[in-house]
């Protein structure tokens, strides 16, 4: 059985807006062998990650990602690990290329797990399913005010935690912040697990990052996430040694399982975040799960997208007990909302499994995926390059 | 004076051969503010740097390259840090937008010297200008003798260092890659200095690369490249500390200065090799300079394209005279080395100096330039996106 095919579908919202909800594109893509067909899903920057797909060669260590893909063996997990192997060798340089290589590692795992009738948490090796407390993840809401409303919302819909991020906290006085993060407590009572994503707004400031600990301390947040970008370890350090019982948490921005682990091992985090449709794919997340939980620090999924995608960010932690939260982003667009057949969410407990069905457990529903479908054509040198396919 | 114009000029040889020369092909950026040019180069895959630029938006920290730089002022050092950043926030979750941003910032830094009638090492604050010793860079011949002929030839040329690299090294058995090393050293003589550039063949496999240590510690290679690929801070740890006299280097595939610094404090280096193709220009490689220069490190150039790109590489330590070495490709296709009306070299003592003409010293021969064009078209949904713009 050799991969056959393997097609991006760009889909989008009718307007994309200028925040931070990640939800209002995808990049599906469908990978085909023998009589299967495996789907998978890249973050973000559908065009570029379609260009690393297929561009033409620069030298022997950057060649488009479909040179080590198509026509390849695909029969067994073996098979998938060579393959990765091969596009991280062949596309060394092509910077991009770890995008587009996470949504077709995410669909080869999808077509091997279907094929063998097994879950994809199966194929890895798990024997056994843990559910995860789903935290509501959203943005900040415009003022203190919108943020507690949110906050009791979630609150009321039955999550045990939530997330807020992202809009204006960190870029005004930490009086403004502070205001944000006590309404987010106080919205969602005592008990539930209140998480702060920064958004990397600091850069690599340690001193700005601080002057905002005494309120997430004050308001007991779990964690505050992304104060720094992915691979200031020094910063991510120093601001750790001075947190109470604040835990510091990062990592998605890591397109390798080598920075992902050098955040687990430098960076003093208490909770490390992988987007498998960032990393390489469930392969490469994988192995930092296995990395977290020997070094002790908590797993978590980045995702903000399509419930495809936060199956694919559950399958590599599935069957590890102690990692116990999953991301579940509460306010996606009808895009990320309606593209698979059935939508992922968590039980009357607040929880999420991975599923139990064949593969990842969810596939996209093709009406939906043409209604939003992107057409796509490159041109290099008076050639047609590429063309969005039928779908 | 703002930025008006940036455009993106796809070059390639004819025949783009599987093979690790890296001049095959080049992606020339030419940026115009008020009635000035500057021009920069980006390394590898110029599709992908191409659809970066102007890809549609996915969210608000997912924005083209393009959107954080037209338009903007552009009048001093300082502006060029802001646009800098701005790029990095505005793109933070589109991983190609470094490679893109490093050609913008080197034209960037090119404009404006040349409008201050500049160099850009003087831009950059350097008072003096110190000659590096080129180091003849060169793939390793299809076997020993092979590579005995070229080390001889570039002996004979004048070059006191000499570097090779790729092919089958690290693929085969440890005799044969030993063989390869003693060639040579035989060829180059007892007194140059000899460097072995594994390409990153063992990707994190201590044991491997071990296998090889010995051959180079009785040839007195001074460095060993890229074992491993970058970011694999504990391999290169672990090999540098089983090292007698041959010191590792790395550092190439960095595409941001934060990846490097912790290279530098963490790998256990001796050289840290910095592309300003990919790093995200000469802003970012004048960081991590200063940050090798602080930790007594040695910084060196990593180019293997053109005399813009050599010029613009050796800008970011120009002024600091401990750092001696720089990257020379000798054996570029006609396409690099034809590119700039003016070809940078070394002297009869072997030696490279930063151009002291205004800006980079270099500018592209633009009819070398329209011989080589591969003309790009990029329709997203209908509308055409991109076209190569007219030179």
């Amino acid at each position: 059985m050799k991969i056959e095919t393997v097609d991006f579908f760009y889909l989008a919202m009718p307007e994309i807006r200028d925040v931070g909800d990640g939800s209002q594109d995808v990049l599906l893509v469908r990978l085909r062998a023998g009589e299967w067909t495996g789907w998978g899903e890249c973050e973000a920057a559908p065009l570029v990650s379609i260009a690393a797909w297929n561009c033409p060669m620069s030298h022997s260590a950057c060649k488009p990602v479909s040179h080590s893909v198509l026509g390849q063996r695909l029969e067994s997990v073996e098979d998938i690990g060579r393959i990765h192997r091969a596009v991280r060798e062949n596309s060394l340089d092509l910077l991009q290329a770890d995008h587009t290589l996470s949504g077709i590692d995410i669909a080869m795992w999808d077509l091997l797990a279907r094929r063998e009738g097994r879950p994809v948490h199966s194929l890895l090796g798990f024997r056994e399913v843990f559910p995860k407390i789903a935290y509501a993840s959203q943005l900040f809401g415009a003022d203190a005010q919108e943020t507690f409303r949110k906050a009791e919302k979630v609150r009321g819909l039955g999550y045990r935690a939530a997330k807020f991020g992202w809009g204006s906290f960190g870029r005004g006085t930490p009086e403004a912040d502070a205001a944000h993060v006590r309404a987010a407590r106080e919205g969602l009572g005592a008990k539930a697990d209140l998480l702060i994503d920064a958004g990397t707004v600091w850069e690599n400031d340690v001193a700005r990052a601080e002057l905002r600990l005494g309120a997430m301390e004050e308001c007991r947040v779990r964690w505050l996430e992304e104060p720094f970008v992915s691979g200031a370890l020094g910063a991510y350090r120093e601001l750790a040694a001075r947190c109470d019982q604040v835990k510091l948490a990062g990592g998605e921005g890591c397109h390798n399982s080598y920075q992902a682990i050098n955040m687990i091992d430098y960076a003093g985090l208490g909770f490390i975040q992988i987007d498998a449709g960032r990393i390489g794919g469930i392969t490469s997340a994988k192995v930092v799960a296995d990395h977290a939980e020997a070094k002790g620090l908590i797993y978590v999924n980045h995702t903000f997208t399509t419930s495809l995608a936060l199956s694919a960010s559950i399958q590599p932690y599935a069957g590890l007990s102690r990692h116990d939260l999953c991301e579940f982003p509460v306010e996606p667009t009808p895009l990320a909302r309606s593209l698979t057949t059935v939508a992922l969410g968590p039980d009357a407990n607040g929880e999420i499994r991975a599923p139990d069905a064949p593969g990842l457990g969810v596939t996209p529903d093709l009406d939906v995926v043409r209604r939003h479908l992107v057409k796509v054509d490159i041109e290099v040198g008076g050639k047609l390059l590429y063309r969005t396919p039928e779908i």
